[in-house]
């Protein structure tokens, strides 16, 4: 059912335009936010008394000649706070940023599984506060913390669903999001990793990502985050995005998910290592060796001109390529952003593997490109994403916030 | 770029929630459109007027008492026509329908290929002429044409790029949408065949299509058609849905759009086809023969117990199955329907398989299922689809159409 809207929604919603405006513009002038929007000068400049009075906008440029001038608009990144954490199988990552997406103090731990869920969650409540702590940051202007982890959740409960990749922690049906809050005291959000380090890349990125794009996230599993018609895309329970177990063989090897051929099973850094491991057991020859074996080790001879490793690192963009292909052949988007920890050396070589492939086999080659970036949020795009996702709740213009009915 | 919205945007967008809430509703008061579309009651009465006045809605239940009666509501399915064309690599099928998606008169014709674009153009518009005619409705009610074809193409402007069915066609940057407009003196919209598809689903489906799907069309390829966030979705340059050339084994068999292993490979009806010519010559046992093999017998064959056809369809749903998990791991949507002319004797078949495959595969098959049905617009999906593009364009509740900068 379709649900109508009203003048309090239409606010929020154009307050919303004229901050995104205000944050990718950096520097922009009431007139150009009005050119922008397509709101009329009266509109924005009420938006903006209010945003000042808020304190969310600093403004530049006095006119002395009394003549109405382009007084420059800037977020002011100092107004409020969030902290944001990226819940990996053996790490959290965590992260404390301004409104601008900058990050302020960062921190990583490894997680102890044995203490379960609520010993996770004990562990972030005492990091945050750490972190908080040493950052200096004045506690009321934080106005809240996010986490992203692992799938399949209610991003909108916040309750975590045995998440594929946290199986070692056997967990089933946390209710993450309300214990935090609890434990914090803060607005709590939870969501998808990808999809947070998506938010994140929106955010951080300015002018550069201000188009959609799908955000693909190498954590230890694969996931995939997406901006569709300028808004975030979680689907119609909050687990979209799970190119990871994307089925690029249906006689595959099997898949720890139930399936077969799983892209995973090609291209994720577990897969990778594997697959060095073995060419290394059988006599390859490499300037890596079998006993202190990581994928960043990896990453770094692929640097260095190891031919072993690039070439193992080239099949497994090989596969991300025909899975973005397909994603791309149903979604319909124009730009791929390459991100998270496990991108960190290898970015580079992705992203040119990716493009071949794309060359040789995308539907529409030869009608429009599809563009392939590396994250401007880098490594840090999950902490920071997971901190943005307040940010993006209290501030963005969503469109679906429109609707009366949820 | 975010765009704002404005008084005039939201009034339209809610005349599309209550003229959709009566379409799905069939007999539905004003207090119950309020409640269900969050709008005052007010709202909902200034719009039922307007929509009384342009014909668009009927009402009964007088109340003798002179109390405030719960009158009900009907979309006025003579108010306003619309006829449809679905282009086919050798056929068109055209409908002329009400404004409730009903179809009352219909027309199939082969397509003569050697005449190129401007010849089937010709050949649209003459057949249209002859449906308007013999159909008696006043042409003044005649709100526009629509059309489905394969893409890619650009839906907006109205430009057919090579679609990739259409092969023989030799179709290169085809301005359709201004041909048929110039010819018509109709408002023409031009669309993806699966996309309109899904449109029409949506217009005839009432309550049983108000959540989010993804249509399954099956013609001489398979598209797929998506609403999401109860919008359609058509991607970044309107083509979207492309599920026929997802890579199912990048390994596999050469497909002529470039790539390997695509799904129309195991999936479409030629490939059916292809299979079971072969296994005849290979001297299977069936009651189908090779002088006279058709998909349409094969499918009856398979409901009058073939083995060997029902079989080969089985392989085909079983393929279809692993690329519509694929598509509803990246979605994250739980309605699946299968339409179109080949699923015409096949559907059920279909869905028993893919079921089967998604107990078995579904990344949340123990968290979430997944329903699959089977188009109520059947065969005519398509050309319904089509005539539904000018009402959806015309009267739904379109979420980026707030937008005040396209």
């Amino acid at each position: 059912m379709q649900s109508g809207t009203n003048l309090p929604r239409v606010r929020d919603y154009n307050q919303g335009v004229v901050l995104d405006a205000i944050r990718v513009g950096s520097g922009i002038s009431r007139v150009e936010i009005a050119e922008q929007s397509g709101l009329t000068a009266q509109t924005v400049s009420n938006i903006v008394r209010r945003l000042l009075d808020e304190g969310l906008v600093i403004e530049d440029g006095v006119d002395p000649s009394g003549r109405k001038p382009r007084i420059k608009l800037w977020l002011n990144s100092e107004a409020r706070y969030a902290v944001g954490a990226l819940l990996d199988r053996d790490e959290i990552f965590m992260a404390l940023v301004g409104l601008d997406g900058r990050i302020l103090a960062r921190a990583h731990r490894p997680v102890d599984q044995q203490q379960g869920a609520m010993g996770v969650v004990s562990q972030i409540v005492l990091a945050t506060e750490l972190l908080v702590t040493e950052s200096g940051v004045a506690r009321d202007k934080l106005v809240g913390f996010g986490l992203g982890c692992p799938g399949p959740m209610d991003h909108d409960k916040g309750v975590l669903y045995e998440p594929l990749d946290l199986f070692g922690l056997n967990w089933h049906a946390v209710e993450i999001k309300e214990a935090l809050h609890q434990q914090m005291g803060l607005p709590v959000i939870v969501d998808n990793d990808a999809t947070a380090a998506a938010i994140g890349e929106r955010w951080l990125g300015g002018r550069q990502r201000s188009r959609n794009f799908a955000f693909i996230f190498m954590g230890m599993g694969i996931g995939a985050g997406f901006f569709i018609e300028n808004q975030i895309y979680r689907g119609d329970t909050t687990n979209a995005g799970e190119i990871g177990h994307m089925t690029l063989n249906p006689e595959g090897p099997e898949c720890f998910c139930g399936s077969r051929g799983c892209l995973e099973l090609y291209s994720a850094p577990s897969s990778i290592l594997k697959s060095l491991r073995q060419r290394l057991q059988e006599g390859e020859k490499s300037s890596l060796q079998l006993a202190n074996l990581t994928f960043d080790r990896i990453g770094q001879a692929a640097q260095e001109g190891d031919e072993l490793a690039l070439e193992v690192i080239q099949n497994s963009a090989r596969m991300l390529g025909y899975g973005l292909i397909n994603m791309i052949n149903l979604l319909d988007l124009r730009l791929i952003v390459l991100g998270g920890r496990y991108m960190r050396h290898v970015a580079p070589f992705y992203q040119a593997e990716i493009q071949k492939i794309f060359n040789q086999r995308l539907l529409t080659r030869n009608v429009r490109g599809v563009d392939i970036e590396i994250s401007i949020a880098g490594e840090d795009a999950g902490a920071v994403g997971a901190a943005s996702l307040v940010f993006h709740e209290l501030f963005s213009a969503r469109l679906t916030e429109l609707r009366l009915v949820p």
